[in-house]
């Protein structure tokens, strides 16, 4: 995880990262003092049975008299963390916690680590249902595609509480803020915009959802073996799906296939993309090269080529961070009771925070810092408006 | 809920009680502030990689830099909650939250409370089975019996991690260690000692064993139907046991026959038991009337006929409330990484607990008050040297 030393981000030390994370990196505790027999006596028995009476009497009250109203669970496998890979649920807790801090941090929302030792998709979701009536939402986290898509799918179907798999919209709506303010600066419109996505997992088939939802129409997607086309023979359901949703001018073959003529890269895959491609982009590309900690394309060639770059390093500019998203919209979709994010709550939260950038818009500015304070109660307002529609 | 006022609990008013629920009873939040973009790369993306990847290569380090360490689950059905009965999950969420506050005033402890609505015993293992990676100990809590039992067995055969059901365990060890000073104030003896419970659920079973255990000899359980004995031809299974394990003198029939020169009453069931019977007991007989809010026995009665009285109420002297026992026996279990609750851990818990009621030795006055902080520490250290020992 060598990141390049900057003045925000000198080099980590192995020591400075395991006192950080040292007994956990979460405090439950007790929101009110139990100090007396009278303390006791109003939180646990007797008086707990008052409160417990009037929930089985009207659910209602438990969002109000439970922590419920502003609780997350955040819950993996640990099949697909970070750039590590299947690591299992244990050695997932770390990123869990941190996830946790986050929503803490930003939305003032408590969040839950849970990592379950079981992969098996009904049984997930079965477990997961299992466990709601503890939570007022779900964030789904590294859990491996295509799985994490049947499983998102089967409890939003099941539950009535929001439920979001993060590494897919998460991320999604954060490039869609991106692309609006890239597409600002360049002064081009998504509808007519040529989009190159590498990676069909979690993060570039919500991509394809959330562009196509912002009036984009041709996007081409890229697996590991070129353009994903009905042509296809190899393609697995989720690669079929996007092959007829995609691609509309047909374009088969590999990466200079796809970047003919096009305005707009983004990569969520890993992988690499050499200078050549990147010659036969139209003019004023917009490259967002997320994969971390090495970029799809050397940052030194997309700042040679690209009109707008935008990375998933904190040491670069243009961070495309979900932090920027999903604090603001649990806490949104909490807020107003809602029982499931919809598109259009995504899409009130990606402009909620392109606006914020937008303020102040520069080709090295077109999201907001993860630190802007902002952008949270922006993105809650946002997708609170959007719920209540 | 009605509780006689007295000094130290006068009436709860409704108005009181939903102000101190209100937005639940935890508070969940980062440990340490993430204040700037080197806070997020050390608690966050890329420093948490490294902290994955060292579990991944050796488990031990969950314990010490992720919150497993010091955190318990606390789990329901919510089928058996207080005095409630079946009043299902999230009903029963205000128990599981003043639980978890318990778990951090008293111990230190975080503790997540996560209800569950499922009902069947091989589902409720599963899934609790499935979230184990994400704590360092499991508390059941309000599971109706006979279940109770297969789920907490069957979970302790399937993980390595401490696990128990408070409502047999927690109980059982607080009547121990609360006859054990009451034996020494009427100068009896545990292994000559008739003891009658009334009640077969969670507490009852757990008290059989743990007595037992104690050096007991002389058990006579009564059930809604009389005394519990091999000639009956209605129990089922878990009572069946009962049967083999109590009852040496072969006693049969019902309240009267059962209390016939015994020593010793625990009530832990509900149910009235009268005069007469007080009167067929031994003499200086021991009454401990757990039910709340109805004690089995009339406190007036048991103030005329017991030489030592307690009971599970806040107002009354000598409550036996399990508080005094579940904090520390976990915090001592996650001390010493104990992979399970021993017998001889539960054991020295009840010791610990009974010594410090014994510094100061009277008859209303056999078991520590609640808010003793001397007790969760010192049960802690019994329990982590029963574990190492």
């Amino acid at each position: 995880m060598a990141t390049p030393v900057t003045d925000s981000v000198r080099a980590l030390t192995n020591e400075e990262i395991f006192a950080a994370h040292e007994g956990g990196k979460l405090s439950i505790a007790s929101a009110r003092p139990l100090e007396n027999m009278r303390d006791l006596s109003l939180a646990y028995t007797p008086g707990v049975a008052t409160v417990c009476q009037a929930i089985a009497a009207d659910p209602a009250v438990a969002r109000t008299h439970t922590g419920i109203g502003d609780t997350v669970a955040i819950i993996s496998d640990g099949s697909a963390v970070l750039g590590l890979g299947d690591i299992g649920p244990q050695a997932s807790l770390p990123v869990m916690e941190g996830k946790a801090q986050l929503f803490s941090s930003f939305a003032g929302l408590k969040a839950v680590p849970l990592v379950l030792n079981i992969r098996e998709v009904d049984e997930l979701v079965d477990t997961i249902a299992a466990l709601a009536p503890s939570f007022g939402g779900i964030n789904l986290e590294d859990i491996s595609a295509p799985r994490c898509f049947e499983v998102e799918r089967k409890l939003i179907e099941r539950l009535d509480i929001p439920v979001m798999h993060d590494d897919q919209h998460g991320t999604a709506v954060v490039i869609l803020a991106a692309l609006r303010n890239a597409l600002t600066l360049v002064e081009k419109d998504i509808a007519g915009l040529r989009i190159v996505i590498s990676g069909a997992g979690a993060a570039g088939v919500a991509a394809v959802d959330m562009l196509h939802n912002a009036g984009a129409r041709d996007i081409v997607v890229l697996d590991s073996r070129g353009v994903i086309s009905t042509d296809r023979q190899d393609l697995a359901p989720v690669k079929q799906d996007l092959a007829a949703r995609t691609n509309p001018r047909g374009v088969t073959g590999g990466i200079n296939e796809a970047f003919t003529g096009a305005d707009t890269f983004i990569g969520v895959s890993g992988g690499n993309i050499g200078e050549e491609a990147l010659q036969l982009m139209a003019p004023e590309p917009i490259l967002f090269t997320l994969a971390n900690p090495t970029p799809e394309i050397d940052p030194e060639l997309s700042r040679r080529y690209g009109a707008i770059v935008a990375t998933g390093r904190s040491d670069l500019p243009n961070q495309i961070n979900n932090v920027l998203a999903f604090p603001g919209i649990f806490h949104g979709a909490l807020a107003a009771e809602a029982t499931a994010i919809t598109p259009e709550m995504k899409l009130a939260a990606a402009t909620a925070i392109a606006e914020i950038a937008a303020e102040d818009l520069e080709p090295g500015r077109i999201v907001p810092s993860p630190l802007d304070p902002r952008v949270a109660p922006a993105v809650s307002a946002a997708v609170q408006a959007a719920a209540q529609g």
